[in-house]
């Protein structure tokens, strides 16, 4: 890529910004639009222009946005944003520290050697074969074997130590963030006192699961259990009824007519509803059979305190590890429910088989692209949907059909990938959304490096590559160091778009916005859907993380070939801080709380990416013939010593609930019938007057009282 | 060897054999060897001759073992005794069932064919050149690409099923007797009512250890925590004095002319005894200090019941993994006191470093004995010690130890082994004996399989190696696969030798009464140094269990090349486990109880004995040019995956006591005051009357019970 046209779609990504910053500035001031610039604001009984943003300024908000503490987005969005915005400042701080050092030093190394420029001739050392300026201020300019490559080789190490200290320094920061929350003396959190059973054996002879359950974790808890709730078919049914019901907020059974879908919904809701009236007559008749049959091998136990609760998630309580196996239960709203019945072995099965699957998907994520494209010829098409053919008959559609419809497959194959990667997370048998979430985003981490990272790199310079193997390189990391420099430009463009289009369109909004204006007026009839239409969703780990972090996989390999991409990175991660800090106050409504376990992640992610820099620099160091290389293979070494001891050091704390968190006091007592109710479908809790009619559903708190008070 | 030398030496050692069991018969019924022979009894307080020992049926002993229930075992010699015996009687399982199908079919197979006869020239498929009677029942005598083949093939699955059926059901068996003890109603344990805490901070300023630590606990544990015991440098001294004391029984302060190390040792009980009473006055006047600044950094923490401390034990009780740790407590005889100041990360780094000493040690363990070899020349040994001089002028001892001196070097290395082993394994950090001894079995395992088995196999053969190695085989595992049936007889005479040499000298116990006898005519001046000269010590897994395992292996190794070794492995663990379960109710002494915790390992180096076997038997089979070969690669897969299986459905249990193990109520409440009196060194714990004399070093009961009855 020439200068010149680098520096053309550099100034259009510009332009479209500054054009989408305006609109916003336009947009978000008008009335109608509100709820669509402020939905978190307003689901949080707040006044959405609250203070300075009816002033004239356009750029308030960013002053609001500097000014925001780490309390208010606790507050406001929860800790797993705080956390998220830990990542970005975290990333921000290392590519700011690393350009502090980088940027005076080796850009006037590189640009005054004259490798380049001596050897126009030689095509391995130019840009894609045509010489450019920002070659002269990247590692491509340095004759081999100069010893200016000391500079790099000493640039790798401060890249490096910069990033384990902001790592070192942000994991221990997100530990106590995490502390503070659930030691919070303010909440009352169901889930500190609750844990998940599942694998429960078979109850003997006579006893429901029900009673089986109660008496097993009664004998063991004499004093602090409460009661339990054991998962049955209908709960379950009800909890995905429940969920419709909760979207369209209220009954919609005048509009079977017109949303076909939900109106079956609705009837289910009907259908169980009878059904629980039903059994609860039949109840008082067949003792109990009923639910018992449905009950699963699973079940919600509950304890009066919350040490006992936490000390009960970590420990052992079956002599054989396979049955009553325990965890923090998730929030209420995050269990996925169907997932509870899945056998401990069957689990461990599940998980090696998705790994399996997702390994052949990320090397030969080809394959499947290449069938569908197959099957979706025109002549197959025209085959499976006859009614298309007369369209398909016109010249101008058949050709543009023909030669789009293997790029579309792509596009479509590439679309559906996230949701593919997160049904085959929930596949394992995970039991809550938000682990499920941390186990598709690494999935699609690995998917993003390997393919479009890695995959772009080797193929944007496929022949440079079949030069660089006749010269038989060593291996893999080699050819890839071969090819990453002829791609610096490349991916300074991409990252420019990235923070330019990418973060523009997220600030603006446009896209809902326009979705809002049409569902509002050709769809929505009553309050809850126009609320439906404009609810925000949450900030979307599972996308958002890995593709942030394929920009700093990016960063981090050139940080030191090119410099100049720190700059963007910079840019890229300072603007997402800036731009998501003012989506996460104003419009994303979090939903789930998983309290900063995405941390772990996160930062195995970014040593990962930063092992792969070291990898690359080896290999391109080697390349330049310089005999010190060997010098970064302590390095690679410390950044594994450096992730075992983190892993060692916080990991826990991250798994489980540590006691001397758990052990804070409230400030009032919970009331742990709420907490209880908590966990039950909400049709169901809405029976609270008559609790007796579930007895086989639920723990017989008179029995509880009658014990507790002997 | 030939066949006939093959059975003067098997006739030999049978002799042996017989001669020192009437010499058991014999011996063990003078009184003056009852303290040798019946140990265990004397000191469980029976009657050494009870029942039908003292009639004159000289197999008493055969009748009384075979009739003895586990449960004798267990209240005799413990859990891990029984264990033991669990292992020797599945490997008996495995072997004779084994041998029920391998000998009727492959000895006939074997024998009806005739390649060996027909190709007797073919010196590489003889034993060692020399054509023997045993080579006709081996797989030797099988002509290549012959189709009985497939008989040795369905052997190994047999084999292998054999061995999968039996270790789940003993780990099944161990998993249930382990529960069972610890549930048991009967008796106070008191390391279940204690967890050992590690690495604890520094108290902050106006704090000592012990008031920080039992504020941390009594804050998680408001009703169920009872006292701490702050391990201190005096008490880690004195449990030193304190072992030598209780080792001799009595206070010897009339022999400390003649017993010189023991005389020291009792001055230095004295001396602190001196220093207790000293620092009691002190505390009195300094408020605490003295102790406080030999507190450590770890303590015993005991709660009032049995469940909260298997709750604690598990559970992680700092946000920062590497503070405040916990683990179960050991038993009070099996703490290792030194180690427990040892912080995590030192621990970690010393466990890695230990790897790897054991590694080079089994990798490279001619090069110390070669330097030792080469220090203790002649020489050098004359420069170290002059006197020896004019003994090693005289020209025939001269002769001798030249020629023997490295021999006797080697000998003295592999006799210092076990010891040098369990040195780096406590070097680790490890809390416990009883993890100790299972560390330090676990490399002498690896130790004795690598040098002794596939050493004397390939070195045995190293002329036909080169030959093998000329037709370049694919790797090692041909290597070894072409080594093995030439060595088959060696083995054999070897397994022979062990049972009824080492299990004749067992029974016999020859050596241990002449030593009782010559110390109780020469050193022996009172009751209790008798009591020491005879006291038998324990079964020693730490040596006992790797060599038992080192013939598992060569039995597993040659079960199918050489089936006739199935009957010697029969013998060997039949004979080792009557003799062995007669020494076990009457002599050896168990020196502490680990509830079965070394099962795991065991079953785990029985897997890997039979994983090598399989791995040699795909290079044999492969050898011999048989096609079906690969059909063994699920067979290797499939012992991989029932370990994995295994492990997790049965490790933990054995890492941690289980909750509805601990669950079980005790016949009677346990005292508290004595459970904690455990854990003192015994002259502390004398001082029972003044207990507010170490207020620095002991919880105060009082302010528990102003709190507990708040």
């Amino acid at each position: 890529m020439e200068f010149e046209s680098f520096l053309v779609s550099l100034g259009t990504s510009a332009v479209i910004f500054v054009v989408l910053m305006l609109l916003f500035t336009w947009l978000s001031r008008r009335p109608g639009n509100v709820s669509v610039y402020y939905p978190n604001r307003i689901l949080k009984g707040m006044d959405p222009w609250e203070g300075s943003s009816l002033t004239r300024n356009p750029f308030a908000w960013i002053r609001e946005a500097f000014t925001s503490t780490e309390q208010d987005v606790v507050k406001l969005s929860g800790v797993d944003t705080a956390v998220y915005f830990v990542f970005l400042s975290t990333v921000l701080g290392i590519f700011a520290l690393s350009a502090l050092l980088l940027l005076p030093t080796l850009l006037p190394v590189s640009a005054t050697d004259n490798s380049l420029k001596n050897s126009r001739s030689a095509t391995d050392t130019t840009s894609n074969g045509t010489f450019s300026q920002l070659d002269n201020l990247s590692m491509a300019n340095i004759s081999k074997k100069s010893s200016r490559l000391w500079a790099f080789l000493g640039a790798v190490y401060w890249v490096s130590l910069v990033t384990y200290f902001m790592l070192w320094k942000a994991y221990k920061h997100v530990a106590a963030l995490r502390a503070e929350a659930l030691m919070s003396s303010e909440e009352v959190l169901p889930e500190q006192y609750a844990i998940l059973v599942r694998d429960i054996p078979s109850p003997p002879k006579g006893e429901t699961q029900k009673e089986f359950v109660d008496s097993y974790f009664r004998e063991i808890y004499p004093e602090t259990f409460y009661r339990s709730l054991v998962v049955t078919e209908n709960s379950k049914k009800l909890a995905r009824a429940e969920a419709v019901f909760a979207a369209t907020s209220n009954r919609p059974t005048n509009k079977t007519g017109l949303l076909g879908l939900v109106g079956e919904r609705v009837d289910s809701i009907d259908y169980y509803t009878k059904l629980i009236n039903e059994s609860v007559t039949k109840l008082e008749a067949e003792q109990r059979t009923v639910l018992a049959e449905k009950q699963q091998t699973a079940a919600v136990v509950f304890f009066t305190d919350r040490v006992t609760a936490a000390l009960a998630a970590q420990s052992l309580h079956c002599q054989m590890v396979d049955k009553w196996t325990v965890t923090e239960a998730p929030e209420p709203r995050q269990i996925i429910w169907e997932n509870l019945k899945i056998k401990f072995f069957s689990r461990i099965v599940r998980q090696y088989l998705i790994y399996f699957l997702v390994a052949i998907t990320i090397l030969f994520y080809m394959i499947p692209i290449a069938f569908v494209s197959a099957i979706t010829t025109l002549g197959n098409l025209q085959k499976a949907l006859p009614f298309i053919k007369p369209i398909v008959e016109i010249a101008f559609i058949r050709t543009i059909l023909q030669s789009y419809l293997p790029q579309i497959a792509l596009i479509v194959f590439l679309a559906m990938l996230p949701k593919f990667l997160m049904f085959l997370s929930k596949s394992e048998g995970i039991p809550s959304q938000s682990h499920a979430i941390r186990a598709a985003s690494g999935k699609y981490f690995y998917f993003s490096v390997l393919n479009v990272f890695i995959g772009v790199t080797l193929a944007g310079s496929l022949f440079d590559n079949l030069k660089a193997l006749e010269k038989k390189p060593n291996s893999i990391i080699t050819v890839l160091a071969t090819s990453l420099p002829k791609n610096a430009t490349f991916f300074l463009t991409y990252v420019a778009l990235k923070f330019f289009v990418g973060y523009g369109l997220e600030l603006s909004r446009i896209i809902p916005l326009i979705i809002f204006h049409l569902k509002k007026k050709y769809l929505c009839k009553t309050e809850a859907e126009v609320k439906e239409a404009w609810y925000p969703g949450d900030l979307s780990y599972a996308t958002r993380v890995p593709s942030d972090m394929l920009i700093l996989t990016i960063t981090f390999c050139y940080s030191v070939i090119a410099p100049l991409i720190l700059v963007f990175g910079v840019i890229y991660f300072g603007l997402g801080w800036l731009i998501l800090r003012n989506q996460a106050l104003k419009v994303y409504v979090p939903s789930y709380e998983s309290y900063g376990r995405m941390w772990p992640h996160i930062h195995t992610r970014i040593l990962a990416a930063l092992s792969l820099f070291q990898l690359v620099m080896f290999g391109y160091l080697g390349i330049k013939l310089f005999v010190w290389t060997t010098l970064l293979v302590p390095l690679i070494f410390i950044s594994l010593i450096f992730g075992y001891v983190c892993r060692q050091k916080f990991y826990k704390g991250f798994e489980h609930t540590a006691l001397e968190v758990a052990c804070r006091e409230l400030k009032q007592r919970p009331d742990l019938e709420e907490v209880f109710r908590a966990y039950i479908p909400h049709s169901l809790s809405t029976h609270k007057g008559d609790d007796h009619q579930f007895k086989g559903a639920m723990s017989r708190y008179q029995d509880y009282a009658a014990i507790s008070a002997a």
